[in-house]
């Protein structure tokens, strides 16, 4: 192996990377296109099963498990009604990634809502190349003394929907004003109550980098350009964040409530979701195993299980909650 | 939620799955050749990289770092120069899961081969509708005292030919006939050496469930025609394992000796292989942080890394062999 000099650097394998990038995007895209049909078709016949989707959640992997409290898990238990994910900009052209989740819910203690619903849109930010899923907090109508997050939530929606009225410290807008009323009041909040062992529930106020869809169009089109230039030759930089831009990041961190909600949500649109029959299975057969006769036998049985005909033995649906 | 009755069995449920497979393998047939032109332009960045893979390696995700032991690692260190991942029945139609896996070497001392490459064939089969990765022992010729499998590769593909040569029980028939000389010993080496701890060479022995190319093709047909038959109303069951053939197929693993082999190589191809790029550069930045001028100094500063240009620093690249 002569130690030959080789002129490869970090930028080429990164611009390569990109390219694979590109390519994933277009494969996501004729999946979501291709698998369309037969997500409708499970649709149908999973709509049968009633108590398919709770018991989904509950052989939900760790990386969506470990944000279920107890609480959360009765109530979804015993109210989730239907779960769907949709790639809607799919339709529209624009990004694959991007990624709606839809949660039914039949009439319960906790909140008024019958459906619960967050959009996560693909973006990329310009002044640092970032690129990943960003949000909007969706408030939730909590039944007196009901709020699993403690008035976190509705405190996120109410900075959320001051700062886009124009009132407050627009995050995006990197200005440094101080920050408003109710953005202090959710920091002092966060501050005290700590983000650790909070209710599923927070995750509907995960917002994310604050990337608008215009900005990121051209942070898009800015990065493709360069790579352009650099693969003809051209010595261009990537923007990269320095470190007053870090810090302000932690600032807006720290108003966050929900900071890995990017995560939950890729997990549930990648795995939960295209892997639901996979894990009703597994719930059906830890049911038989056990044999504990577990939250739903009504259900189970309008799934026709070949091994639990015990149709005599219904005990009631509701567990502690 | 009324409880109405249900006619939704595991067996659509499963179909069902089969359905979104089916999809998926076309899926990954786009895939392959969308992202074939990348790939090559990627070998062509990356052979001028000297140490490239061994970086990989070093970076490699829990499921195939455990099972590099040291011994290995210090021998894929130095002297792994190339690996490549294959989608080969692409090209004639066959499935697109189906890998081949190819690894390069220096001169070294553990062995005399220069390329190793084992191949695993996408199968079903027919008498309980298993579907998975099946392989061939390949052997490699050791030097004097360096096996670092004990014999077990050597001796389990001397048992696979035999077997193939029809003088031994060839798993495939399933004929209970008693054990050749090469098979007991086989088991006895098994037995006595257990099968942890092992060096990752021993992969190259794995052979997975005794699926012929024919039984395969003809087992796909009639999971297909069972599916449609279904599909139009008809009740048709898949054909299951009955204990009798489990026994036998516990009989088989016996002669295992890398019973997750398959997984070890859907970790290389779907994992370590599209990923390459990203564990190298992770492996440069513990490099760059750790400042510890680990193995293939040389090579790092082919790449021309921003951050390592003290050039007079070279220590030898032979670590602890």
């Amino acid at each position: 192996m002569a130690a030959e000099e080789s002129s490869v650097t970090y930028q080429q394998l990164s611009d390569l990377e990109r390219e694979f990038d590109d390519v994933e995007t277009e494969i996501i895209r004729q999946q979501v296109l291709l698998t369309q049909p037969l997500f409708e078709k499970r649709q149908s016949v999973i709509s049968q099963i009633t108590g398919f989707w709770p018991l989904v959640i509950e052989q939900a992997p760790p990386d969506i498990d470990e944000y279920i409290q107890p609480t959360d898990s009765a109530l979804l238990l015993n109210s989730l009604t239907g779960l769907s994910v949709e790639h809607f900009e799919v339709e529209t052209g624009g990004d694959p990634r991007s990624v709606a989740t839809r949660f039914e819910f039949a009439e319960n203690e906790y909140f008024e809502d019958r459906v619960i619903e967050k959009k996560f849109w693909y973006r990329r930010a310009a002044k640092d190349n970032w690129a990943g899923l960003v949000s909007e907090p969706v408030d939730i109508k909590w039944k007196e003394g009901k709020d699993l997050t403690e008035g976190l939530l509705g405190l996120a929606k109410a900075v959320w929907d001051e700062e886009q009225a124009g009132g407050a410290n627009g995050a995006a807008k990197g200005k440094k004003k101080p920050l408003t009323e109710k953005q202090k009041a959710l920091k002092a909040k966060i501050d005290t109550i700590g983000l650790g062992g909070l209710s599923f529930f927070t995750w509907f106020g995960y917002r994310g980098e604050p990337v608008s869809a215009e900005e990121s169009r051209i942070a898009t089109q800015e990065e493709k350009e360069r790579r352009q230039r650099r693969a003809a030759g051209e010595e261009v930089a990537t923007p990269t964040n320095n470190e007053e831009e870090e810090e302000e990041g932690d600032e807006e961190e720290s108003l966050e409530i929900f900071p890995t909600g990017d995560q939950l949500a890729l997990a549930i649109s990648d795995d939960l979701w295209p892997g639901a029959i996979k894990y009703f299975t597994q719930a059906q057969e830890n049911d038989d195993l056990s044999d504990a006769n577990f939250e739903s036998d009504e259900d189970i049985e309008d799934a026709e299980l070949p091994e639990s005909e015990d149709e005599d033995e219904r005990p009631s649906k509701k567990r502690k909650a």
